[in-house]
């Protein structure tokens, strides 16, 4: 008998995080089954080539309609209509959760798609600047965090369960109330996309500074956002239109604290500058000993 | 007889810089001698255990007496008194050069200190959040660019020399006017590190999140930032307050490109948003290409 929470699993959408979804389950779960589907076909075949699921068959029908958990991993804007294909084709009892960055506006797409099905929305906090079927690996949720969001009303087995899933798969579970999520996640991920996308779109648009010299001298900082501002446009658009309130409030923060470093630059503020950046460095230290960075130089970077 | 360009360097300031150039020099220049020193007796006794140089003297004037090429490696605010410190201990034809992020300012602040003397000072792109004598390391130039600026009135054989020099430990060497290099290290390195200090700051100082929020949940983009916002609060106050034109300017743009995405979220224009980040795409592709970054996903972290 198998112990897996869920015997049989489908991911819907084989990108980075159902792909690599697909291949953990695999590697970590041995009594358990995954199939897989994506709405495109190309994915499909290669997914089927890179084994992302036992299955990947040709109709969602055939991927679903043995499923115990179904794991929406498409872009966040397109979980509602995700969510309403599968009505008709599922076990009454599959419970439904989703990978979605976002996670009030989701709870409430699949509940208008799927009204009475039990959904447990997850949020895992891994992830690369790469996507599609070619960017999962079966580690990818290991030592990290992943966020339940539940709804008052859902079912406490199928929390636990879903729960015990991402347990399985190597990440560490936490739950939260969506709207605070939504608010933490603006802070520690939306924003610093934004930042990152804004900045490599001003350094690329001067004119006293050729595009071939911000790329040139970019290993003094610059490099770094320019990985973040490579992730997927699809994702992140859905993203900001859809954690829109918690991006403008942190935004809006963002812009004073930067308005008042320009304040203290302009005015040879010294110490105020020399403060602000020592406190800042206290962060990082806790952040290499919570295990959710490497402190080797550049990341390992130089491998010295 | 030596082929080094100088046999005998002398590098002031024993820190991520200037250790990794003493460390560099005994590598790759076998017929050169390197003298270091560094005002902190503490810093002299880690650099003498670690040999960072051939020799780390107790006094200034053993360590720069026969040297040919001095270069500084203190913060740019320290340049002029580390410059003025050599007067009357040093060969008349000994060649002046220093690392500093600002070019224009620490030019006109040697030449005050050490008025005749041949200077020529360089940048070396390069560098990584740790600093202090524990830090450096012989191949932190390697494929790295180290920008040459040149005043009107240097000479062009010890430019030649002090470029040799920098190839011989592994950069590629490129000569810009100082004042442009101010406003191209602004972009790719003083703006990007004001930003991520600013950003950690922000994140920090919130009420409804709490910072062991931020530290956990930092894998989403935040981590990235708190690497750089970890760096030496000396050298940036110093860097900011030296460049204070150039990075003023940049902000105010960039300021201006946050309001325009703040709008574009605001009105849920989510063409511009997606447009915005499929052309930021392509700079971090140049960025690989040209070998100045890691294409491995999270730069090589997740290691699978
Ligand atoms: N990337 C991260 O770092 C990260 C981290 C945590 C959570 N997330 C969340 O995870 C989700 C997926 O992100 P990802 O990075 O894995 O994206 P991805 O690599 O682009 O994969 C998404 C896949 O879903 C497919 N798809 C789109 N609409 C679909 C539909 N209606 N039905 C079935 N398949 C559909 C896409 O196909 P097409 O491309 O052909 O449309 C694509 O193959 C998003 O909600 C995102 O917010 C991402
Ligand atoms: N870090 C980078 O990424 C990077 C990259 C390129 C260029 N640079 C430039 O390189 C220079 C050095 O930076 P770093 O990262 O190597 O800094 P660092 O690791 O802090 O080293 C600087 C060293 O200089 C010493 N010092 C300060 N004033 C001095 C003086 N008047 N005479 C002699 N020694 C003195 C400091 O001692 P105390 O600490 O005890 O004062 C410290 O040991 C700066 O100008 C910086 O702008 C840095």
């Amino acid at each position: 008998m198998s112990e897996a929470p869920f015997p049989n699993v489908a991911v819907i959408g084989l990108g980075l995080i159902g792909g690599s979804i697909g291949l953990a389950v695999q590697e970590y779960m041995p009594g358990a089954r995954v199939t897989g589907w994506d709405a495109d076909a190309d994915v499909r075949c290669v997914a089927g080539e890179r084994g992302l699921a036992h299955a990947v068959p040709e109709e969602l029908a055939d991927a679903v309609a043995d499923a115990d958990l179904i794991v929406l991993c498409v872009p966040v804007r397109a979980m509602e209509s995700a969510a309403a294909a599968l009505a008709g084709k599922i076990k009454p009892t599959c419970v439904i959760s989703d990978v979605g960055s976002c996670k009030q506006s989701v709870a409430e797409a699949i509940a208008r798609a799927l009204p009475g099905q039990p959904v447990v929305p997850a949020h895992p906090v891994a992830g690369t600047e790469h996507s599609g079927p070619e960017a999962g690996f079966a580690t990818l949720f290991q030592n990290r965090w992943c966020i339940l969001t539940p709804g008052k009303d859902s079912d406490p087995q199928a929390v636990e369960r879903v729960s015990a899933f991402w347990a399985n798969i190597g990440a560490t579970v936490d739950t939260m109330a969506p709207d605070h999520h939504d608010l933490v996640l603006a802070v520690t991920s939306h924003v610093p996309h934004l930042i990152a996308y804004t900045i490599v779109g001003t350094a690329s648009d001067l004119e006293e500074v050729t595009r071939g010299e911000v790329i040139k001298y970019s290993a003094g900082g610059f490099r770094d956002f320019t990985r973040i501002a490579s992730s997927d446009p699809t994702m992140w658009r859905d993203v900001f239109l859809s954690n829109k309130q918690a991006v403008l409030e942190i935004l809006q923060r963002l812009s004073e604290d930067l308005s008042a470093m320009q304040r203290a630059i302009r005015r040879d503020d010294g110490d105020a500058l020399f403060d602000h950046f020592t406190k800042t460095r206290a962060i990082r230290r806790s952040i290499i000993e919570e295990g959710q960075d490497d402190a080797r130089p550049d990341f390992g970077r130089s491998d010295h």
